[in-house]
């Protein structure tokens, strides 16, 4: 990697607010550390990143990013062993695809140094916000969006990289019952499904409030085109388990390459679980809930870690997933927590030292 | 409609920009006007406008716009006709849409009020912003998004309401040339694709970018299953006239329902014109285009007005259309344009005086 040629300049916040925040009941995502990085693009280059206090940002409205949406993020998150050392998980393929993720909204993509040393140099600084209660973490939120100015619906020529900092409880409390979705969809063959980008992201409320309304948590998304196949839920993907079999869709420019998906699947691999990454129909699913084949569906992502789906609703009906002694999703969970709390050995070389 | 409660506040700026401002040489949508109208959402209800000098928003950096692309527009324009009276066309119908794109992107519905007579109060306070010189227009741009703030993937709870005028020329200068896309989308079957939704556009950039790299202007969509049948151009809707008829792809929940689109069927149709308003595939625009009979081509959107395009390519061919003596494009603009600027009897009642 190389380095940012100049250092990262600190402005430190005067007072720290670490001491109003009550870090045994953390919501997901709403209280933010003591600073943030901000790094311009203008004139065609990325600038040195600097931190500043945790601060309001201020935008000319005509900035593209209220008119045009050209906006994505990255979620991450930073884990505080038991003697305090901070590791981040796999965090350059996070930079990767916040690349692969620039390119199709036709945002500069930023240099490894900027990513990488923009956020450690800010936990380094945060660390004593990374929470140790169990369940708790500190979200990590680097996201880039359009500040140039104009109303010609084309790319901006500014752009901003961020990264702030949330202590973070569990993204679901409680059971998680999904609905299949057959009427809206996520995204389109040709799209920017595959993208973290911020539109993705919109057009999944509506259609989510919808399935709240009626009891759910979750949407599972299907393909536009059929509504057979399964694809993922948003915020995570979706794993299948059929008698000993773990299934889960491919990626494809519709479904995100989610780095906690493809950890599982190098773990559950790697101790002899038969993985199949295929299409799955819904049909599949349903017969397998009624002749009982369907041991467990969790969703796997970095905000949800593995979340066991409890239920899934389609066309009416509630398909309850039974209750295992032994689940693939309790034993993985374990596994790449562990790893991630440097709790176990790291086989996979997927611990970063910060 | 039912007026605001409390009257409009306006807060003056102490100098006016407008001398600045080269009215014979504007770009699209790149110079703005003094004044701005911002409306905010919180706690469950919209507040009053104010009217404030044009000036940069100050948010947080959690704000849900920067994450989950929660954003809507609308275009409008204003036209100023020879006795200095200015008119607005069909600008109940922009609220409406307005708030059908925000259904979709789960962002409260704006009263008629508050959008009606926000722009209205903006727009006489504005009025010699208007230009008059031939081809410019005020462009009017209100826009919604999410200010409340949250790192978790659901809809904010606060949202900002705000209009700003840019006095702008024409969005296309010199020939359209199309490329007939067949490798991205820009919208799923149940997607939000029938939205004014800033994610729409995003996605549509670097398709664009490697359009433009071949030497065009704009791409056409077709459909993201088959890429057989044609869309729409992003910015505008496309119009194909086949011999003596015109044809336009039918509204669904993946095509803009363009307020200029349904303007020029209404005018076609009023002059014994024969419309059609159906699925048209690349194949017959093709074989249209080799046999003679394809006439004419042409966007049609608020900001584009009509614009003819001179030539399509599709699969590596270049198709010219021929240059008409009494084109309908031509014509229709006319029309459309006539009523506009109130040259013309305003037949179907379009026109709002301001």
């Amino acid at each position: 990697m190389k380095a940012i040629k100049e250092e990262i300049r600190i402005e430190r916040a005067p007072v720290s607010k670490i001491t109003e925040v009550d870090f045994n009941n953390l919501a997901f995502g709403s209280v933010y550390s003591d600073h943030m990085l901000v790094c311009d693009y203008k004139d065609g280059a990325w600038e040195t990143p600097i931190i500043t206090p945790y601060q309001p940002i201020t935008l000319d409205p005509a900035s593209k990013i209220f008119h045009y949406g050209q906006s994505i993020f990255e979620g991450m998150k930073a884990y505080k062993d038991s003697n305090g050392q901070i590791w981040l998980f796999r965090p350059l393929d996070n930079h990767k695809r916040f690349n692969i993720s620039a390119k199709r909204l036709a945002i500069p993509e930023i240099p490894e140094s900027h990513f990488i040393d923009g956020l450690t140099t800010l936990l380094r600084l945060e660390k004593d916000w990374v929470p140790t209660t169990a369940g708790s973490s500190l979200y990590i939120r680097p996201f880039m969006f359009a500040s140039g100015k104009g109303f010609h619906a084309s790319p901006a020529d500014a752009y901003k990289f961020m990264v702030c900092f949330a202590p973070s409880g569990p993204y679901f409390s409680g059971k998680v019952k999904v609905l299949i979705e057959e009427t809206y969809s996520r995204s389109a063959n040709g799209g920017t499904g595959y993208a973290k980008a911020g539109g993705n992201y919109a057009g999944q409320f509506y259609p989510t409030q919808l399935a709240i309304a009626k009891g759910y948590n979750q949407v599972i998304w299907t393909d536009d085109n059929t509504h057979e196949f399964i694809e993922e839920a948003g915020a995570m993907n979706i794993f299948v388990r059929i008698n000993d079999t773990l299934i889960t869709a491919p990626v494809s420019d519709r479904i995100l390459d989610g780095i906690t998906r493809k950890s599982i699947l190098t773990l559950a691999q790697d101790q002899g679980i038969t993985t199949e990454i295929r299409k799955i129909s819904v049909t599949e699913v349903v017969e397998a809930a009624q002749n009982g084949s369907l041991k467990e569906m969790f969703g796997a992502g970095t905000a949800a870690v593995i979340s066991p789906i409890t239920t899934f609703g389609f066309q009416g009906v509630d398909y309850d997933l039974p209750e295992l002694q032994h689940s693939y999703a309790t034993s993985l969970k374990k596994q790449i927590t562990d790893i991630q709390y440097n709790r176990s050995e790291d086989k996979f070389g997927w611990r970063f030292k910060v």
